[in-house]
């Protein structure tokens, strides 16, 4: 019997791991075992708010039989007033829990954690950094809609140079399954950024880039669609609103549906503003809401391999 | 074996069920069946603060053994910078869970929410709209008090304009009971509406209007009290106060109990401000305490012919 | 069968009850009795943000098996709109839950409560006023440190004027144990108020006070050191600067270890800034992160003996 420590980023897999996370997600949908984290309790530690994820995490505690408490205004604790670092704060309320999901608004806040706490830590997003189990469930989708993760011909679309979820994603086919073809498709000033193409270089793993999608949409398996972070651009409104204007290209509407294989798959790491049309919503290749859906077993899945083993 | 599916507004329920309702609470608050909604999960998704409320409805589902996850910050969704849509925020959020209370800040809310959900909606407020578990509760306690819903002489006193509640009940009365008599008593600016008026003329609900209740006191069976929302008058504090020194000749004192039947009933949605004062709360006529703790009976019965069935 | 009542004061507790809650926190900490309080609600009632204090009661009460509602928040009842007052407030939650956990941000607000509340109420701090479930914890930790609250050279240490806990601290020790010995050891500007000198003149317990711990490090057992609370000198920030720079000399490093006895005990009610160095935390004498662990078991204790007796 293994236990999965704690999850600090998409990276730290192997992928006989990373296969493990994904039949024993498989199995939480399938038949969960009820009352299994009887008696062990979660810490929801945000730093930021984020509804979404909070409640994903915390659905799948309490459907595994476990307790929640938590807080989305832990700022307090680090307040101007008091003053208390990260570190204290994780050294306290590990004190409180058996896990710790953390979500941090700066970049590396899940890796200072562990190394203070007396529990493990699931990173549930560190500003720009890290959100590794939204890149696992992105994968699980796939592996769900396909049931496989190779020769597939993958759309990433969007804003690419901020989209974490997209990056990740990238990480995670170059390093585990890199015979996939990735079509990058952004506006000229959301492209995916360099890194990235050298990693994916680096693993072999086939990739070019267009600025739209318009003459190999028959051709695409899945189309992973984004939506420009309108949050990443205060103070640089124009800047925003000409994205927004060259994005209409490569919003995916009922016609682009007309185009698609009957086989394809729609992604998206959601909220969705308007680069899926609503009208999209009732095709059966539009999976963006099953996604959403997968957050919750995939997280069961990290839940039980931490705290019951696998 | 019937289930309940959403509960929308105050108006869908036929007498039959209605009644229903009304003995399931009250078998809840005689012998609650402990464990009944085990394993089962309700998102309290509030998109405006609402504490009694919420925690009226938590208290519920944690009565009967159920699971809870919630936000009062459901706005977060639907921020400038995310910017989704109720309808996008519902069908990730009900995949999460078993049943969502919605509090939404516009009318309507629930009802569009109840499209998109794969679980039930209990609508906790949208705005100006509905709030039928309030009125079920209120209903309940003048049962609780009367053994009946016929004959009784109502008083609904205070802002009968704004006031949400007193708005549900005339519905509800009018509907399915309408062998009873309202007394509408209020300032001159804050006078029930003209809708209200013709459809309880329409049911034959016989009602009339005043500026005070001296000359009925004794009459009276329920005093259902209602505070002036202050809220509803930003911006337009001079009429508030106008309003608040033209209601002093409605509020209940010791006085007004001193001419009271011996088994009239006091009721009041809370929360009071000074519309009934503090020294009357010893009378074993006020019952605006009990009426709040039935909200949860009420709202017990609900969760249980929703989830478990009846 | 005893079962405690609501928790207002430190003051309020005999020794022999102060004793009980420590045997029973031990017995908690040793083998926690899973599922004791299946069924029974405790709300957080918070009127102001306390994070630490929360999270650790509604960890105590989960890990008894009972369950937990909340808010903090609860300034929203008695918002300028609605305008509800404490008791009101009260009278309603009361009725919602089996226990009710109060933070309020004005003195005597427990007391208030308990008045109107038809459940127990335990105090979580209420202004300037009392926190005595933190002067509990403190106690405790001594007793696990030493197996005695008695012949001990205790060092209450920085702001002694504005520091809550190190007041109460006193009058505990001054009531029950006062066979000690304290020093007062805080820059000039927040020395420890005349009222509880006399307290302890009272009760004979010998008392000093100095500007550093310099001369008797060596000799003291317990070093309870308090960070100066920057918020009490909102305005003032001169005054404040003033005094970081005086506390300066009083702050434990590595260099005060050396002198330390081996067997010496470092306390701090947190959150810490930099009064006590990072780099003296791998010391075995650094007990405060035991100390916040304790308070689980301390309000574990307070929860069984108050809802299931003892």
């Amino acid at each position: 019997m293994k236990k999965l420590g704690s999850v600090i980023e998409a990276q730290q897999f192997d992928k006989e791991t990373l296969e493990k996370i994904f039949s024993t997600a498989n199995q939480m949908e399938k038949s969960p075992p009820s009352g299994l984290l009887k008696g062990k309790i979660m810490t929801s530690l945000f730093y930021e708010p984020s509804t979404r994820t909070r409640l994903s995490f915390e659905s799948a505690m309490q459907r595994l039989g476990g307790e929640v408490i938590g807080t989305e205004n832990a700022r307090e604790f680090s307040s101007k007033a008091k003053g208390e670092s990260l570190e204290d704060s994780i050294r306290v309320v590990s004190s409180y829990c058996d896990i710790i999901v953390l979500r941090y608004y700066k970049e590396g806040g899940a890796e200072r954690a562990k190394k203070f706490s007396s529990v493990p830590i699931i990173n549930a997003g560190d500003g720009i950094g890290q959100h590794p189990t939204q890149a696992l469930l992105d994968l699980y989708t796939i592996k769900k809609c396909f049931s496989r993760i190779k020769k597939l011909k993958i759309a990433l679309i969007g804003d690419l140079m901020n989209g974490r979820t997209v990056r990740s994603l990238c990480y995670f086919l170059a390093k585990h399954y890199p015979d996939n073809h990735i079509y990058f498709i952004s506006p000229e000033q959301t492209r995916m950024k360099d890194d990235i193409k050298s990693y994916l270089d680096k693993h072999n793993l086939k990739w070019e880039e267009r600025k739209n999608f318009n003459s190999i949409i028959s051709d695409i398996d899945i189309f992973y669609q984004t939506r420009v972070q309108k949050e990443r651009f205060e103070g640089n409104i124009e800047v925003y609103k000409e994205i927004m204007k060259s994005s209409e290209g490569i919003y995916i509407t009922r016609d682009t549906l007309k185009k698609m294989k009957s086989k394809a798959c729609i992604l998206h790491p959601l909220p969705r503003v308007s680069e899926i049309k609503y009208d999209v919503d009732g095709d059966k290749r539009a999976k963006y809401f099953d996604q959403a859906k997968n957050g919750v077993y995939v997280r069961m899945a990290l839940l039980k391999m931490i705290l019951a083993g696998y």
